[in-house]
């Protein structure tokens, strides 16, 4: 566990707490609020190439910067009202991912492992 | 910067190096990415209640943390793409929303910053 | 096939054309739309009780209106580019919704087909 | 008011009615399932490039078809239930967006119309 992102999740809770902001905080809203925000951070792509998207300059970088911290830190609420650890799940995912994807079989390829 | 992030990001820079992954992970695609896979963590709460959402059982509560780990792997590609650090963006956008949101104004109110 | 749909998507190509847009609507481009306004129609029900959402006020139903707008616009777009007839399209689905969910299995249940 | 899109909300009103669904079919959940479904739609170009989109197989179409059926029946669902006239929504949007975009300053640009 990472303890940068304990005290995260820690100064969240008292951010929500000093609000009252408890009551809005289900697990549930949070989630559609992870799905919102994650869609802000796909608008700033939305018209851009691929090639486009791999050159943002400075001012575009900075304002998809503010977007992915939100999404951020919804997925940290999240979690600690899950009592999910984020960064062990992730690592976990990664290691059934490699399962999936050998990368002798996947290279080169964007097709899902079921059709691999 | 978390060494825990640091180490996961570089594990998911050789993952895709391995499979030849990076022509299809411009930060465009990896933007769609995280918006569709928030889009399954919401999935799990689309028809319970508030309530519900607050009382996961443990096979929803794993599954959930499934989908969770897969917006955080995508977010930490997106950022490693762009030289965003999460955590600090993080913790930047968190006092950006404490003085937004003064806790004596914001109490209890769901209000955007705007129009309290 | 609906005679306003049709007038309504050939009002669409009118206006991409008149514009030389459509070098940015690629079916993807058009599907990270769709999914980027209907983020835009959740986030106006973010921090609503399911019961508020029952009881928008006229700015609010405004505004959700034009939200859905958006999304009927790229979805008919969409459909256009790909050659698909929505209307047809919905009731087909509709259709195989009615043969995986009957009635008396599913009656006050939200549990996915699968489970039932 | 369009007749076909009259008569397909009036049969998604049964439709609900008879398995008692109306409970779950809360605006709120409504809109949270128009965003998961158009998320579902984004799944199927994730990996595509631009050009690949433009050129689906008959599979993928088939199956882009019922993605985007699933997105226009919680479309007409949540409208019905807003007292919203959809098609009527987005003629008038279309008027609003010309306004925005003049022809002659729109032309071949990207760019949002607060930067044109």
């Amino acid at each position: 566990m990472s303890r940068e992102i304990e005290e995260l999740q820690a100064a969240l809770r008292r951010f929500a707490e000093e609000r009252d902001w408890d009551q809005f905080h289900s697990p549930k809203n949070l989630a559609a609020s992870l799905s919102i925000e994650a869609g802000e951070v796909l608008e700033h792509f939305q018209w851009l190439t691929d090639d486009q998207s791999r050159q943002l300059d400075e001012e575009q970088r900075k304002a998809v910067g503010h977007e992915i911290a939100d999404v951020l830190l919804y997925l940290l609420q999240l979690s600690d009202k899950l009592g999910i650890e984020p960064l062990g799940a992730a690592r976990d995912k990664l290691a059934i991912n490699a399962a999936k994807y050998p990368a002798d079989k996947a290279r080169g390829s964007s097709k899902k492992y079921t059709e691999l």
